[in-house]
């Protein structure tokens, strides 16, 4: 049993992790803060966890030590409040990017100012357990990657890890408008958001940078809002290696995930569902990748092209799950514990 | 050919008005104004607007005379500013609420504050043209209605003006989120107004007064957001006078309407689009007005149960369009000038 | 522990019925019939659940027998098909209409056709455990409500059983597209059906029959499809018995629902999420009802004007998950076994 | 003044020619055609014209001669028949792809079957006016584009012509339903397809085609199904030129379009629509192009990365609209006539 404390509990990431782990068999929620609420009800802020706690917020200085604390709180900010987050508690959970990037003139380039904590950085594991869930065993800080960021890692790795793919990769982003926060000015009212397309990164989305620290590869990524509350999608274009086909794809593919309690290959030749679609994964913490690969081989020695795609909700693996996953890891619970809502469908 | 000014042209009935006047033949649109948006191009607020019209925002404090005011300004912040208002231009078209209402204590018990220009409130004309065409030919200050107000008059009227209507009515409004307007507040960021059925108004809706003032009928009324971003309907329920049945609402709706340009009769007895839908209307200044009656004659000698349905586009013919039909009925031109478009299917 | 079977298993209250009892601790599933799809994959049908089991489907004409069955077939078919039901397994939960009504003459009026297994009727319990939990702990035969029944009932009962309301209601039902089934028609593509308000049932819902049923009163419903996938939600309108005050009602709807485990009451004063709205109850198994009077007392001696809402998924409380708490019920079992998600916000 | 007969007119694109060709000053309706539905009326289908025309269904079999055809036939159907349907009148606007493609062989690659009537092939002139307005002055056979390739082409046309851009172009198209038609299966009902991010066409969209024949760029282009149900948008990648740069590319987009009618180039540094965004066009007949630079220009000599954005209604300019365009060019008349609607905002 492990007693948790979320700082920054009124947003929509704080909320999820409050709901996942209120949920949670092995563990108590000690504290949610909130500086704006404090002493309010969650469940006003939280309207769907009515019925099932009384908590409060309580206020952000006054927090008394716990056994693991979750960050939900703004990027750019996270980094000055470290130092003081790492005396509450033993093991810390930060769901803000700012120790995500290992390298920090990567992070002044992408976030436009420099790193406050710079000397902090060795310390945090990447939290994507997939790649790193020996790390994770034994890590007392860990960053949990971005949305996007998870989505594009896990359809991209694979072929990187096997060699299969050429470094040069564009990655088109959707997501859906709870990725704005519960914050959000008036370009996220809805009439202006409702059935939008909205390019609102053309060049340069900052997870480009994990995802190049992460896979070794050198990507580009455009996102643009589209019409869901939850859920993003990467579409990842690349060339395979000379000679590489489907087939090869379909194994990394398979060897790499066969034993993923969140990942599964969707990558059929027909059907409705056949790609990974983020609309059925609402609330559960899958990741679905898959992949076509065009069997025209252009002549001239230059490799097959492969569309990859990937599929999860930007609030569970995206974020709030995927730190619990981290923490299932890390206190050697099954991986899957409060982890086993098996998503909507139709939804 | 008139010259006119719209004053709050930054929000969205001032886009549809700005709108539907650079498209009136008849019109030249002298000025638009934004206090908070003087001197910047309309088409950054009105982006349906680009390469259409280089106009800039005018100051509100300095506008000049011109043919006719249209007042896209908010509640109960109107009526002070009305005197100023009529030095501007012989003719004003309000779009706001504050003189719809005739009976001043009316207008304190649903606005909760009093009246600061009662004595105004006899000059205006209630800018029904179905109900009042007549005295629009000559009024010069028009209260344009509510957009709520106007699908339930007009699914209402034909019934309650033949007599065939008890007067207890109950009303169940739905609406799309425009209808909050362009600065509405974080209760309609996208992800919470999205696939939302908010009923927030339970009780007492504001356009209550004005349907019972225009109908005679004792109307209560509920409304709902619900996933549009323009459109509203109104579900009425009442009885009908002891004998009437549903030949004789049919001839009460084709005799009030049979000549109207912008009221079509749906009432089918089989189809998808059998009764008013608003989903079809977006643009246009069509009011789509049906019913249902329930053949069950009740013991005891209550009439049988009808049910009347209105939708329309909130922007258009409740609230923009329905102005630029008074003004077209004032002017004497075609009432149909500037207001041609159908609307689509599917959208 | 029990096995279960699913008859009817490809459309979406049987991809529901089969998501929950997958994750039901007390439960195997022996078989899922489909006669279209029998020998395919049931994660073919229902996408979210890939990677959680790797049943086919079964041919319905080759069942073996089990401890309990679950009806998910047509209407008006069921009957037909429940003498053959009933023995393959001593108890059956059936989600059809066909056995809800008591009374087989109104049976006829709502579906139009005589019943074909009148004899039947009697030994079926209403499944409803807000209503009827002690004849459901020893029932063997249970008819599971209809979704919009369920939330009217709900909503209704209260105050019905503490005699504070007139007889007489209207209700005005809200529902999203799932209601129609995997199977439904063109009416339903989404281009026709997104952003809609379909009053597809003006008058005579089906569902009037089982409401006046279960709560003694006269109720008159329409019903309208609006933009959801999911989401029931009922606004029923009514009098308040001479005297009775809004106390009176908060006070009817504490003591009926204070300890049960799946209805909560919503009804605040204000704030975003003041009433019942189904958009946060997405997969749970919540029922939300609340309230508002309109304290204007009538001359006349008329009671206030009351409307109740409430709200729920159509698929889970409306469907196969009240069907699964009647299970528990039966079966002894904590009554939120397999029913314990929360519900995502934002959604 | 023209007359015009629709073949094929019960689907959306048929709708969308008649209600602009009954808006259109210069034409008169002289038949609309449905196997189906021949003798009923045509607001049954397209309930948006109600109270706008009184047209039913003409039988295909039985069309008198008339000045101009516009075809609205299924692609792989209308090559066998147009031999009959150049009979029927000197002009003839074909919105089916099968005369789209000037090689043969290139057709039956990506429609899967060898072309019919390959010997009409030269005769068709490619329906683009901002690429072939001269030749369509003249033109008498016209093949509409398809609704992506005109996007995708309007975006990328401008640098390819001005040499600014690498021959290897990649395109991410999203749309919304009604492209799948008013006959589409079950694959669309609302439940499946509402709030997707479908990944219908990972490789080898057939627009693909049009795209190379009419910029003489490779591009590979992929297609996903998101929540509207009208518009198009394309994200197009490509690597400029060695030493271009971003003030060249507006200046190529600029120049190509400053007088065209309904093409404008939104590309803002910032703003809530600083690129193309279908949601404020649907019904009108712009096609709005953008694009963004990355300013980090690689070593090695590669060119920069550019990123082109553009958006259509795919039913206006991305089908019926562009149609009546070309229409507008043959004969003469203002190019704008009938296809003056702005677009709406908020929608």
């Amino acid at each position: 049993m492990a007693r948790v404390t979320i700082v920054g509990g009124s947003g929509y990431i704080g909320g999820e992790l409050l709901r996942l782990l209120l949920g949670h068999p092995e563990v108590e929620v000690a504290a949610v803060t909130s500086a704006r609420l404090a002493g309010r009800r969650v469940d006003g802020a939280h309207p769907n966890l009515r019925g099932l706690t009384d908590l409060t917020f309580a206020d952000p200085d006054k927090l008394d030590e716990c056994d693991a604390l979750f960050l939900a709180t703004p990027h750019k900010e996270t980094m000055g409040r470290m130092a003081g987050f790492l005396k509450l508690a033993p093991r810390v959970f930060d769901l803000s990017a700012d120790f995500r990037l290992r390298d920090p003139a990567l992070y002044r380039r992408y976030y436009g100012l420099p790193h406050e904590a710079a000397d902090l950085l060795p310390e945090f594991a990447y939290g994507l357990p997939e790649l790193h869930r020996d790390r994770l065993r034994t890590a007392d800080r860990i960053a949990v990657p971005g949305c996007m960021a998870t989505a594009a890692i896990l359809a991209l790795h694979p072929l990187a890890a096997a060699g299969l793919v050429e470094p040069e990769v564009t990655i088109d982003a959707r997501t859906g408008s709870s990725g704005s926060g519960a914050s959000a000015g008036s370009e996220n009212l809805h009439a202006e958001r409702s059935g939008a397309m909205r390019v609102f990164a053309p060049t340069r989305h900052r997870h480009e940078a994990e995802i190049g620290q992460e896979t070794g590869l050198s990507a580009r990524m455009s996102a643009t809002g589209v019409e869901a509350v939850r859920g993003v999608q990467v579409v990842c274009r690349a060339r395979l290696a000379p000679g590489a086909d489907e087939r090869a794809v379909r194994s990394a593919f398979r060897a790499a995930y066969a034993e993923e309690p969140f990942v599964r290959v969707v990558a059929q030749k027909r059907g409705l569902y056949r790609l990974p679609e983020p609309k059925i994964l609402s609330g559960s913490n899958f990741c679905d990748v898959g992949f076509a690969v065009d069997d025209d081989e252009p002549a001239g020695g230059a490799g097959r092209a492969v569309v990859l795609v990937a599929a999860l909700d930007n609030l569970v693996k995206g974020g709030a799950g995927n730190a619990v996953q981290c923490m299932n890891i890390r206190y050697g619970w099954p991986e899957r514990a409060g982890l086993t809502f098996a998503g909507l469908h139709p939804n």
